[in-house]
């Protein structure tokens, strides 16, 4: 028998508790024997709840049991939980995480100490909740070179945007639309801002490419921008305004990492994943474009990806070699500024000098008396010294 | 250093042969030092090839050299590749395969022979081509309990219905065009009438519910009886026409798989795979629906798979627990004509006929003097005995 001590008892935590106890006989077979959840660790007490018995309110009961094997954070935020992560590696045992904010402030130094206690550190549901992404990553892709990496990395965001194309809608409008219904938070800027796109994709680049990538390092912009005249130019070049979360190996070896809105042809399997659902798209040298989609985020969608890591961990008692990066090298990080991508730009610009200032520059026609364009591949550097007023500006995937 | 032997030097081994090159250094990264081809096993010689100097004609020198650590097995069928891969697990060699046949017919037997020899027999190739499907479902849905698993498992197939939804042509034509263009064999047999996409969701239903499937149990229906008409009407109900294989669990905890062609909604994920793509569809207790979506089949994503398996196995010295079924158990498997689900139905029976034999049912109109008809959920049984008269019938997604 295994036993498990799952730390913070919210949305994540109570779910792991959930799956461990409905699915135990399945759980059972897979990891050898039984899966017990020894402690809950909370600062509330849970007096109604079937694991009342088990809540505790000092994380050193945990740490100092050696009966505790495996310990699954969720408490979320880079701040308690990382102490407690710490502490729990150190006290040599697995630990299994749902929390992206942590593993992309903390990872190559909590990979490290695991690697050093030779103990896993697994972070499954960190990205694309339920959905697979870091385990193929690391072993299905094992014998590519990854090109690049990209996806709808954020549910609230791509429910957003789904709105505001289908509907027509105006983005504060629809957030308040969203927020009625929970799928915002009162206070949305980690979701509409970026910063919960840029912690994912800081992830899936530091496994696909080796190093950490700092999330304060990333280019992150959010859709607080993006207006209805956006949504209406994308239509008209047939595409779909998509906030993606994308890391690139450019040809001098770096690898450019930013969040932003796209266009995205309409015809792309990405353009597809609308509502909450999330959708990572990978390219190989070997394997060509692949693409995993489903439900980013919710409780037990993610608490299945975090108690599948604790039977993994459980399954490869050392530390799995395969998740793994170095630390960050700021010269191995290319610039976003210098990237050279087509761009959307909208504009209150008359034709002629449109045409003087983006030479070869597509129009898309007017709309509410500002004009769209669609430009080639040039550097957002290049774009700011074209000289064209610009309203607002969208990369073209 | 870990030394490999290739059998079988045609379109997947020597794109394992390439990959292992081309990517070496990534791949000695990840597999912890350098991963060298030590034979190549082919009845020719390639005296133009690069590995010329490798190749051997007698099995035995690969079976009894025990520096070969892995084998790679890339002759296909179930005859000669079957003997090869049974005596190379008793040798005490890992065995990673693409070869979907014998993994459908065998997978049993040499998962049996692995285990007791603590040695891996890893085919994530065999489904799915570069798409990493088999690893995923063994150990990222470890937490779920799986309800369904469907999907597009066969390339040429949904390249030939995708031409005929598009342009509206029929099947015989396409098909003479795809065997042009060297998408499909000059015999098609094999993947118009069915059998390839049997023997993947015989692995997919294996492994998702952990029993062995046998091809030869499973209801097996291909493309050649779909017509423009039943493309005409699937378009009249807002849905696509696609192969799909499928298994699925009922109330009774038996599993029925089976391959057939299905109207599929236009608005499902499943849908917009199109051209030569494979997309796979898993349903879970917790996770609720993902997809994975990419090509299916082509030397460089085949190869691919063939090759992370080959680091994995290098990696868990031991045999990978998580893979591995039981045999085939006849009293779980469900009856396809019993499983309750909606039909198309081609008939040119007259309205009150149809009003009489399907109370209930939609009326699609007509197209070329017959009739389209949506049934509500009922078994094929009991469709069968409605006595109307069928010219075709497909089931509903």
């Amino acid at each position: 028998m295994v036993q498990v001590a799952i730390l913070g008892f919210g949305t994540v935590g109570s779910g792991v508790a959930e799956v461990l106890t409905q699915n135990a006989d399945a759980i059972a077979r897979k990891a050898g024997g039984d899966v017990r959840v020894k402690y809950i660790l909370d600062t509330r007490d849970f007096p109604d709840s079937p694991f009342s018995d088990l809540v505790v309110h000092d994380f050193s009961v945990i740490e100092s049991d050696p009966e505790v094997q495996v310990v699954a954070e969720c408490i979320g935020g880079a701040t308690v939980a990382y102490d407690f992560v710490r502490r729990s590696l150190l006290a040599g045992k697995h630990v299994v995480t749902s929390n992206k904010e942590m593993v992309a402030a903390h990872g190559y130094e909590l990979l490290s100490i695991a690697r050093e206690k030779n103990v896993n550190f697994l972070f499954e549901a960190s990205v694309g909740g339920g959905i697979p992404i870091l385990r193929p990553l690391a072993v299905c892709f094992s014998a590519n070179e990854i090109s690049e990496i990209y996806g709808i990395l954020n549910g609230t965001t791509n429910y957003i945007l789904t709105k505001m194309i289908n509907e027509g809608a105006d983005f504060d409008e629809v957030l308040r639309e969203a927020q009625a219904k929970g799928y915002a938070e009162a206070n949305p800027a980690a979701d509409v801002e970026g910063p919960d796109a840029c912690r994912k994709i800081c992830i899936l680049s530091a496994l696909s490419f080796g190093r950490h990538v700092y999330p304060e390092s990333v280019h992150t912009e959010g859709i607080t921008g993006i207006t209805t005249q956006d949504i209406a130019f994308a239509e008209k070049a047939n595409m779909k305004v998509k906030l993606l979360g994308r890391a690139v190996k450019t040809d001098d070896g770096k690898v450019v990492c930013y969040v932003s809105p796209h266009f995205v042809p309409a015809s792309a399997q990405i353009a597809r994943v609308d509502d909450v659902f999330n959708g990572i798209v990978v390219r190989g040298n070997a394997v060509g474009e692949t693409m995993f989609y489903g439900r980013g985020a919710g409780k037990l969608p993610t608490a299945s990806a975090v108690v599948a890591d604790i039977i993994d961990a459980i399954n490869h008692a050392g530390q799995r070699k395969n998740i793994f990066w170095e630390d960050a090298d700021p010269a191995m990080q290319g610039d976003y500024q210098a990237l050279e991508q087509c761009w959307f730009v909208r504009t209150d610009a008359k034709e002629a000098e449109i045409a003087a200032s983006l030479p070869g520059a597509k129009l898309l026609g007017e709309v509410d008396g500002q004009v769209g364009v669609l430009t080639g591949p040039m550097s957002l550097n290049a774009l700011l010294e074209s000289g064209l007023h610009m309203m607002g500006r969208i990369p073209v995937l």
